[in-house]
């Protein structure tokens, strides 16, 4: 193992770097629990954004997209339980309604404060209380509230998800923090979910758009639940510069290690989604190596990911290499029966043709029982590899989404 | 509803056509019950075939594709129990020879006999059961077997799979039918599972190959349980001109009913597949119009039954439209918002911005309880149109694949 460059802050979040505030109110949106969150920097500050590619996004993704494209917000009102998606005008002008009423309650600038839905799709929201909830939540914000927020934005998560760590680089000991939520429709592709990542570092928008998007094409691209991308996916990263220093950029020095910090957190993030995943018990790593190219290492890995053969059978623990194979046949990447090698963890179960030995069999079901292990599936093909993380298919799954809204 | 002009045949199959006899034998790879199955014609025939896109596919897929080829096969002969699929060289080899046992014991070239295994991929056949049980098979067949053959190529099937109707054209009435098995891993995507249709028509292979072709277009490339294909997917049609009468073919008077009439029964196969989906207890046809390009119908009515989060919910009879709209803008098609209308059976949930009222919520829950509904999505964008059959995913599901192989 290489020692990381950076050390880790235990418990720390979105409010760990040096100017955010952030909280979680209760604005009776979900019965007994906090339902509305809010960030915010005590100064100026840079942002970049992603947002889902679904082509039916939700009214706060609308709103967001050209706020977030200026690179200058100072904040973001978040609520669950409605996502605010399909409701036409009407709901674009509820959006319009929550970042005008957060804004002022939080004196800043209308343009400079994004909103951020997530819930139930095709259902308005109930206004006077996400009102309500934004001045409250307004008046709350505090400097160490960063695993109140955390938690208030959670939906079927089972835990608020955090992670923040500092790095030096030249004399400036930056902090990079952050938090997400979601465990169900938790697809690889483009950011997933809602994200809030903050750092007391000055850098400049296009910049900090270059670092947000190499940080998620390892991270919130490299993870799956169920292959569903929602209609609210959004990702924030903002930096204010309270830590002094020069600005970072990619033709400055230290640039590599910055990127390299903030991925780290991404990924910690990411994890932390598919461990969460919906009914999940397994956290899985599907890895592929000695592919033709990129773009086939990544198909292998996703598909494999994705297949809920395979993810059934993690769940039951069930020694069925044969679907990984057959997954791996599937994704449309350059392979071949006596190319390929399968291992879990460091068990061959496959070798370009051989079959597992019963001893063989016997040490997979073992590696089956963890909470986590790896499939790592060698092409023999070239030298490309990638990987996707994902959960198994289990009963809690589908009682989750069986009866999601009712 | 227009009459169809073709008479269905009650508990009809693949032997209902003239000159086809079928079997099913206990060769012992499952315990208690059938597991090898031949059908075979009484004279010569031609044949069409499709096989799985899987780049890792069976040994018995590699063997049957030249031999398909060649347009003339008299028969085939099936076990369950085992795939066959990477056991490399060794594996091929078991294939020949089973081709070679159960050619020599029914009296035909050996290059005119298929072979098809389903069953756990990665372990070898158990060669002496698998000889004897193809030579018992030989033995074993007769004209009415059709039925029995249905019931020993199930795998996790819990029911038998069979569809046989007649037409008659000028004036000759033909006969055609088949069994199919199949009910996890089944993916829109070219022949699906092991599936043998019949017919006492006499049609050249380029001929049949076309009308295969055009069968399964729309029907078992229409159905989705889990979006998997497996190594071994393999689609043969055959045709002995038993029933007499002239060629038919593409540029001779009756050709499009035939094709009609093959296709009716291929989609009655696949309905059935879908049916019996692992675990499933709805049946929910996925329709698309309006779209603005053939592609698009297909992508959109695709990714709706391929969608966990919308499959989940129709096992729950969750009225949660809103995935159905979700995962319309996740397909690629080409939609928005405004300009798209959600049905369920009658019930309209969502016109063009507009939001299902509390009466067509509850009358949306009723239709879910059903065990069959349509949604259909009108996308507001041109005139095509497309659908896909799906079950729901149920706890059964997850239990059936968390301990296939155990």
């Amino acid at each position: 193992m290489k020692t990381e460059p950076f050390q880790w802050i235990e418990g720390g979040g979105a409010t760990s770097a040096a100017g955010w505030m952030a909280c979680g109110v209760a604005a009776g949106l979900k019965a007994g629990r906090n339902d509305m969150a809010m960030l915010l920097s005590d100064r100026p500050a840079a942002c970049a954004a992603l947002f889902t590619s679904n082509k039916v996004p939700a009214a706060p993704v609308q709103y967001d997209r050209p706020l977030a494209a200026k690179g200058r917000c100072r904040g973001v009102v978040v609520n669950v339980g409605c996502a605010n998606a399909c409701t036409g005008r009407a709901g674009y002008a509820d959006t319009v309604a929550t970042g005008r009423a957060a804004a002022a309650a939080a004196g800043v600038p209308v343009e400079q404060m994004l909103v951020c839905s997530t819930g139930t799709i095709g259902r308005r929201l109930p206004m006077d209380r996400v009102l309500a909830g934004a001045r409250a939540a307004a008046a709350a914000l505090r400097p160490d509230g960063g695993a109140e927020a955390a938690a208030a934005i959670m939906t079927t998560d089972t835990v608020p998800k955090q992670a923040a760590l500092r790095v030096k680089i030249g004399r400036v000991e930056y902090t990079i923090g952050g938090m997400c939520k979601g465990s169900g429709m938790i697809c690889p592709n483009l950011a997933t979910t809602l994200i809030f990542l903050t750092t007391d570092a000055r850098v400049a928008p296009a910049a900090l758009r270059a670092a947000l998007k190499a940080a998620v094409a390892k991270s919130f691209n490299r993870v799956t639940v169920d292959g569903d991308q929602s209609t609210n996916d959004t990702c924030v990263l903002f930096a204010n510069g309270a830590a002094g220093g020069p600005a970072l950029s990619p033709s400055a020095p230290g640039w590599k290690k910055f990127v390299s910090a903030l991925s780290a957190v991404a990924l910690s993030l990411a994890k932390q989604i598919v461990m969460d995943g919906e009914g999940a018990t397994k956290f899985v790593t599907c890895a592929v190596e000695g592919a033709a190219s990129a773009a086939d290492a990544y198909a292998a890995a996703r598909t494999i990911a994705n297949s809920p053969l395979f993810k059934a059978a993690c769940f039951g623990g069930d020694p069925n290499w044969g679907r990984v194979i057959c997954a791996v046949g599937n994704s449309g990447a350059k392979c071949a029966e006596l190319k390929t090698r399968i291992f879990f963890d460091d068990v061959c179960v496959f070798d370009r043709g051989r079959l597992a030995t019963d001893a063989e069999n016997a040490r997979l079901a073992d590696v089956m029982k963890q909470r986590a292990f790896e499939v790592r599936v060698d092409l023999g093909m070239g030298r490309f590899s990638d990987a996707v993380y994902t959960s198994d298919l289990s009963h809690g799954y589908v009682s989750i989404n069986a009866d999601y809204t009712t």
